[in-house]
């Protein structure tokens, strides 16, 4: 597993095992993850996100299952760290959680086929496409929604692409320690080489982009002081307060 | 006016005088203008459009104007510079032009007043907001139809603010020479600091970053071979051709 850090004034890529962390900086330094500040785990150009893809988050609102992804961008402004603090916004009276699984490209890429998705992916980890939901509503694009700064929580830590699944993990959204969202990536309606097909052949992606690849059922809100934790199987816990 | 520019293998920022551009990199080399190619003039993090935000294309499609700005983003994989060529998708039938003001970000900056707002303000080009006209009706969000590469043609060069007005200037969008869009900066719905108020109270902009202003009537259908022209009055002309 790995993750970005910060130690005084350093910022590096470093390896995870059992608490200690191994700079990938061509010193080999190690260091106590506890001693650590967790950075988000990618620098994206672009996070690219995609609607309704789950199964049962479909039959729970209603709707029927899309005929082909429905995308969105959040700005890279947006990314927040685990333990970083989601900044509830003046302009919105509605903030929701969404947790997500997201990929982690690792290659720049156009045009990349189903078959050779896993060719440039880096990994997976979790995320919280976080929703100005009163706002979603009003406007009919969702941009102004979704992009305020601290969104875009992602993290703790990248799970390499060989070390993970993506068809079938478990996903949860908690609000102070209660479970609120609890499904599993195989009801993902388009998986990820599907998206990564579908999203490359619309525009070149560079190495760190994240996509993030829907929610579950179980959607709902966070008010100042909350907690909220987003778990995937296999990957690990990404925490943060409002605030 | 500014520009970024390639010679040989060096990329820089120049200014413009008379056809001859002066290196900004400190060995204050000079060129002909017609030695150099042409990039974009900036190296957005993000691009941050704006819907219908001319009250004289509300008119032509008979909607009301809108209480607030809604906005969009486009990817800063779609940037392409003076003369780049736009590349017509196999997944869109019809591919239209859109001619935008762009109002490019000198200063990183959060929560900006509109009394403040010329002061992160590094300048105005033109802009063409390229948009897959029949996936933005298909899909309920208009990320996919304005996020293909090349969809975001940008230039030629950078005027700054202290030089140009940007409540009063003609823009137009010729294609093969022929007008098609023929109106006047002076019929933007929300002007240049209410956008910059109202988006930087969402989320932070960098330096190089783009807002595009909205478009006004007019507003047509490009094909494979067509030259596209987007001229705004005091800063120039960008053109590029479909492939």
């Amino acid at each position: 597993m790995f993750g970005r850090f910060k130690h005084m004034n350093d910022l590096f890529y470093g390896e995870i095992n059992n608490g200690i962390v191994t700079s990938c900086d061509g010193d080999g330094k190690t260091y106590e993850l506890e001693d650590l500040e967790v950075l988000p785990p990618c620098n994206p150009s672009k996070i690219i996100c995609v609607g309704l893809n789950y199964h049962d988050h479909a039959a729970e609102v209603g709707m029927k299952v899309p005929d082909e992804p429905v995308i969105f961008i959040k700005p890279p402004s947006a990314v927040l760290g685990h333990r970083g603090k989601i900044i509830y916004p003046r302009s919105s009276h509605r903030v929701d959680y969404e947790a997500e699984l997201a990929v982690i490209i690792g290659k720049r890429c156009k045009n990349i086929n189903y078959e050779r998705a896993y060719d440039v992916i880096a990994g997976f980890t979790c995320f919280n496409d976080v929703t100005a939901r009163d706002l979603q509503r009003r406007d009919v694009q969702w941009t102004r929604a979704k992009s305020f700064d601290t969104f875009a929580p992602v993290g703790p830590f990248i799970m390499p692409a060989d070390d993970f699944d993506p068809d079938n993990a478990y996903i949860k959204a908690r609000v102070n320690g209660e479970i609120r969202q609890d499904s599993n990536t195989s009801n993902l309606i388009f998986d990820v080489p599907y998206l990564i097909e579908f999203i490359s052949g619309i525009m070149t992606l560079e190495v760190g982009d994240i996509i993030a690849t829907g929610t579950p059922p179980g959607i709902g809100e966070l008010n100042p002081g909350d907690i909220v934790e987003i778990e995937i199987e296999g990957i690990g816990i990404l925490s943060n307060e409002v605030v």
